[in-house]
């Protein structure tokens, strides 16, 4: 998987799908504080989860855990500076993932020997006056663990506001942890401990990981576009399978999508990050639609952070043309697959018996929903280039 | 999927794979106490999960989450009898589980309207002269959570071992829960509260569902048959095969399995639990092998806990013979898969490329393992029958 092009950003819009609910509050905390800033202790060893790597760095989709969590809190436009504290060893790793997945508004400082150490130099980084870091003294800091990836929007709202609201209360330095008093003892910074929904669980176990993967598959497996050349008396067995995807997987959103028009479609698709295409070529032997559809993806860097589902959609009628013949017409699938799987692009082949036979048809239609379903769920990048048959 | 034909019983023995750490002295409690019993308290609603069905019975690779813990709990040949306490209209959906799982020495008796009271039902009918259930008075009860499927033998021991050390103590009765008092108080049976392992976690969230089903197919991916024809002359590329294998897939045990002498090596791996099996058929178009591995697999019963993976692999030479032709004479595949799924058996088919090169032959071997390893950890009942190419 190599990072995109140098000037080429992957999109920022949060899209509808992964971010949790919108109040139309949320917008608050901009006007009504001058800084807020967040700081990640991520030092440790991660002993209790039984693998050598520390555990925000463990790969999730072959993403590193911290990324994820980065990727949760500068998607809050109004968290203007984060620091993450990290050991001295892994700087340039931190440095390197910051780089690969694009991530914005973050500084990497030396982590301590212990938690309240490390954010004891976050916040020394966000208090001093350092020219180089360019950070803006915050008037509330969030102390947010790397560990914790799926943190919404609301939450750290409440906690921002509870911060301004409450300053920093003898309760919370009486029945807090430690680290409420070394922010204010230390740093003349203002923080309060808020709980938490179980939604922030903490990543501790190796089974967390699984269960972290799993959550993130669920969440970007709920959107699949499919696209289809709209070339006139074609487009009927297309659309056909969208009512079959519509009534089979009736927990997923199925969009259209169009290659017409240079694209717009699909661009503003792409831009709410969906990360799942099923694109039918209908054409017999014609494979340009994919082409257009993997350039369009390439583009967009859509998948620097997530590994992008496309399955390549073809019919053939067996009463016509032999099923080996038309599979040896779509070996290119294979050498195509082995390049996007550079860009984390999982491209599939699919091809998908028609007959007159309307039930035949339907049956077809519906072993392909199954096949779409099961690529889309796992993601998995052993299988790409492989021609599936419903 | 299908429960095994009448009389025909799955194999009990614990294979070396899926128990825990098995010390010289677990045999202890058989001699030194009379009866063990355990209840399962499994009368819950499953608020947290967020999904309608009670958590005890959401399915994990299509089992009930339940099963797996009464599983856990049989495989310990001295706990003599095993309570289920379910609610009402759930009796009869419990007794159809351990029917179709073929579990043993469980009895289901009615749960009440509060966690205590249930295991209070559950003591009862230990308790009580009961001639319909035909249950032993235990001299100790273990009562474990029906949503904790983790449980090892060395920890069901300790607890046992506790109890007979120190039977009910005031220590017990005033910093465990109040089961213990329930116990002593109503049954006059002696109970105890140990502390158990980070494994003996809980299943409480979607999350944890999520995680069960990650650890459960991790259990079953750590062995790997692979069976060959055992023809001369043809079996070199079979073991070139097994060969990467072993060098790939280093976490994992490859273990050769054979078909001939009325397959009596097979039947061995299939009792100590392997549920993954890689048949190497040479000669080409012959695909006899799997056919009587897939006869041995039907007879064994061996699926009825797991689904069972079978890939079956065939070369092909391009110069000899066009991939096309290979892949129709292979077809026949998609019928038999179809099959022996409704037995929980997942077959897939699985091209390799021969070639005379070396370093090809290696590379499309490499790509094989790849796709087997894919297959075994994902365990897709959405891709059976599909030939796959390396």
């Amino acid at each position: 998987m190599e990072p995109g092009p140098p000037g080429g950003g992957r999109p920022h819009e949060p899209g509808p799908f992964l971010s949790g609910p919108r109040g139309a509050d949320l917008a608050a905390p901009a006007s009504s504080l001058s800084v807020v800033a967040a700081v990640l202790p991520a030092g440790g060893c991660g002993e209790r989860m039984g693998v050598p790597t520390p555990k925000q760095f463990c790969p999730i989709l072959e993403r590193p855990l911290i990324s994820y969590t980065l990727q949760a809190l500068e998607r809050v436009c109004w968290i203007k500076d984060i620091v993450v504290a990290v050991t001295g060893e892994n700087i340039e790793a931190m440095k390197s993932i910051i780089q690969k997945y694009q991530h914005k508004r973050i500084s990497v400082v030396e982590a301590g020997m212990t938690r309240h150490r490390s954010i004891f130099n976050g916040l020394k980084a966000l208090a001093e006056e350092q020219p180089n870091l360019q950070l803006s003294k915050p008037e509330v800091v969030i102390i947010h663990d790397a560990v914790r990836p799926f943190v919404e929007e609301d939450v750290l709202l409440k906690v921002v506001t509870a911060a301004k609201e409450h300053g920093c209360s003898d309760y919370d330095l009486e029945f807090g942890t430690e680290c409420l008093q070394l922010a204010l003892k230390y740093c003349h910074t203002k923080a309060k401990l808020v709980e938490g929904s179980p939604d922030l669980w903490k990543v501790t176990y190796k089974r967390d990981l699984y269960a972290a993967e799993s959550i993130i598959k669920e969440r970007i497996s709920q959107v699949i576009c499919i696209v289809m050349d709209t070339k006139e008396n074609k487009e009927h067995v297309g659309h056909l399978l969208e009512e079959v995807l519509k009534s089979e997987l009736n927990h997923v959103k199925i969009t259209p999508g169009t290659l017409c028009h240079a694209g717009k479609g699909l661009q503003q698709i792409i831009l709410e990050q969906c990360y799942n295409f099923v694109c039918v070529n209908v054409m017999s032997s014609d494979f340009q639609e994919t082409q257009k559809l993997l350039s369009l993806l390439e583009e967009s860097n859509l998948s620097i952070l997530y590994p992008v589902v496309v399955v390549s959609v073809h019919f053939f009628d067996f009463k016509l043309v032999p099923l080996s013949q038309k599979m040896e017409n779509l070996m290119w699938i294979r050498e195509f697959a082995k390049e996007v799987k550079k860009r984390n692009i999982l491209l599939y082949g699919l091809l998908i018996c028609y007959s007159q036979d309307e039930q035949k048809l339907q049956e077809s239609l519906r072993q392909g929903t199954i096949i779409i379903a099961a690529l889309i769920k796992e993601r998995n990048s052993g299988l790409v280039g492989q021609l599936l048959v419903a």
